[in-house]
């Protein structure tokens, strides 16, 4: 590389300058402060970890999207994390080991070698919460409720919510006795929406004609609160996990709809996002202008077994760097005056500049010859001498070059 | 490695915990809110970048503390930042390209291949702020008051202030006429500050003996505020870059006494911290108790150059992990309930518990047959209803098991 070239930027590489920053310091406040008002805890993982530590769990697709390296000390392989719930499960798991349910939160940097097609970024800022301990439905409505909140915080106000389940696809493979490889093929042709493949591939395999039925209706099963009527009708004959499944969908849905009752749901039987590791009800948000996820989550119990400690779990994730992209960027409380004081070693004026900065407000010191006036330095007042008092005189009030 | 022992970090990683993470994140927000109010914006550079970008300017010392890998997308090498300093740099070099002060700060986690010997951690969370665009002592002030500051609001009451001057070894070198390979030698030389070498270069190197004198009393220049009339007499027949040096070595003292009468300060002007960067005035604050740096910096003009654009800069940093380990964890503000609530399917609960987060307090919702009651979860009142309307008791009032 050329010196010239120095300031360039990988693909998919990020700096984020000062306005963009402000505003996103200022979003991860609100969210944390929103997080710990629910109860859920911060907790701060490593950037670094053992590859294998990296790629257990949820992280087991995450082999090819970890950025590795040699740790010089240990000889071992080290991740760049590419997804942080691994290891908050791990301190779930290993380190806090309570038997009373335990609500975590964290924030941070998460790096992909390649990055998702859709999403231009190889560096998002995941911010998520997870909720470890407790089976039922009512803890999947409250991280997808916080998850809304969170959303709403961001200025995204017209989210739509979208459902699924992924014990519904389990329980009919294992239903029609399908080995492990005919199951992935079943599910990659599902995750292509791939008709006419799947048709072929049910055409090929030796099972129960109902439950084939069953399986070439499933990417039928998406739309509004009547999915799951015609879900009820169309697998009548699968086992009791399905109905299961059925009836716990329909119940967040309601749970849901009491708490946000404009907010749109829509089901989606086929979805299996996230189905390595996912084990029940999953759920994303999207905003229906940019048609994609911007939160998404679910299920994924026993994701601890393999630090030491099987519990259930579910949670939520999304991108800190989106969320503020997307959402209204309302002007930021202009309450606090940013004031530009006159350089002057004079005990008075480091007082006033002190009391000042205690009330919150900014207040930037000229610097003998500087270059830039308090308008290239975008103050809106400055601190100046009348009658021997400092007081602060916003510029509206002022003819000031 | 073996399943069971995937809950293993690297060493120097460090994962927090709850309690640890809260601390470190009040004192993350505290720290930057001070920046802010002294005029310095927050930037947020990217955690990799490519390794030419990485080490150049004060990155130069960096190559073997910097992890490297391959991008697969550009088949270039990037690096894991190490610093953050050269990509603040950049940033106002190459982004802003103000003409006026810039004032910028940050945060963020830095790795490091193997980390000091003194320091355990690889993975400091690196926290300073830096101002361009100013060649002044008054720039130098600023920043140590704003370092001074952030050590006071970490708790860090007691510290102690190192300053010297890199200034004058260079014009040093210079009169004594070295080439670079010698300088280096010397470099070293002082930097472990070995005098028996010292006195063995000095005796073999062909140079001027008012130079060498010089030289060889230059570990003997710290100390107290005596030490500035020790030099000036000692170093009288020194260029005018050492006068100039000395000179502003003492103003920023003085102004610093002024502005915090009870700081100890010393100086040391065989100290070369960062020499190879640095420019001028250098410091390094110290908690006596525990005898090492706890933040530090300097001036580093023209460090942007190679980003495009030449500009005065000074600034300090400090690892946020390492003052919240020191500071005086005072008590957090417990003005705040942690409320656990029941478990119903209710709409004045829910609204109950709406009002009482929006007001800033921590209400846990129970899980229908969750283990772990309020003391288990932590909690110091609890919800509950009263006459048909929802009251918060505190649990000292309450027979509570």
């Amino acid at each position: 590389m050329q010196q010239k070239d120095s300031w360039l930027l990988p693909e998919g590489i990020e700096e984020l300058l000062p306005q963009e920053a402000a505003y996103l310091e200022s979003l991860r406040q609100r969210i944390l402060q929103l997080f710990t008002c629910w109860g859920y805890e911060l907790v701060i993982p490593p950037m670094i970890d053992f590859i294998d530590s990296l790629l257990t769990g949820s992280g087991h697709d995450l082999d090819l999207q970890t950025f590795q390296f040699t740790d010089q000390i240990s000889g071992k392989t080290l991740g760049l994390r590419a997804d942080m719930t691994p290891q908050v499960a791990r301190m779930d798991a290993h380190q806090l080991k309570r038997e009373c349910p335990t609500r975590l939160c964290y924030v941070g940097t998460v790096l992909h070698t390649r990055g998702d097609p859709l999403e231009k970024t190889r560096s998002p800022m995941q911010i998520g919460a997870e909720l470890y301990g407790h089976a039922g439905i009512e803890s999947d409505v409250e991280v997808i409720c916080l998850m809304l909140e969170m959303l709403a915080q961001s200025g995204l106000l017209h989210v739509h919510l979208d459902l699924g389940h992924v014990g519904i696809f389990r329980a009919l493979s294992r239903q029609a006795g399908m080995d492990q490889n005919q199951e992935g093929l079943l599910f990659d042709i599902l995750q292509r929406k791939a008709k006419p493949e799947l048709e072929e591939l049910m055409a090929e395999l030796d099972i129960n004609e109902d439950v084939k039925a069953m399986l070439l209706k499933l990417p039928e099963l998406n739309g509004g609160k009547e999915i799951i009527k015609k879900a009820t009708s169309v697998l009548a004959k699968a086992d009791e996990q399905v109905k299961l499944a059925l009836a716990n969908l329909e119940a967040v849905a309601e749970q849901l709809s009491n708490r946000f009752p404009s907010l749109p749901i829509s089901f989606d039987l086929a979805e299996l996002r996230g189905y390595h590791y996912h084990t029940g009800v999953v759920f994303a948000a999207f905003v229906p202008t940019i048609g994609r996820e911007i939160a998404r989550g679910g299920r994924y119990d026993n994701i601890g077994a393999v630090f030491g400690r099987a519990r259930p779990a579910t949670g939520f994730s999304a991108d800190l760097k989106l969320l503020a992209l997307l959402g209204k960027q309302t002007a930021q409380d202009q309450a606090n005056q940013r004031i530009l004081a006159p350089y002057q070693i004079d005990d008075s004026l480091t007082e006033k500049i002190r009391d000042l900065r205690a009330q919150g407000h900014c207040v930037i010191q000229r610097l003998p010859g500087q270059i830039g006036d308090a308008e290239e330095l975008a103050c809106t007042a400055i601190l100046e001498l009348d009658q021997q008092t400092w007081v602060v005189s916003t510029l509206k009030n002022k003819i000031w070059k």
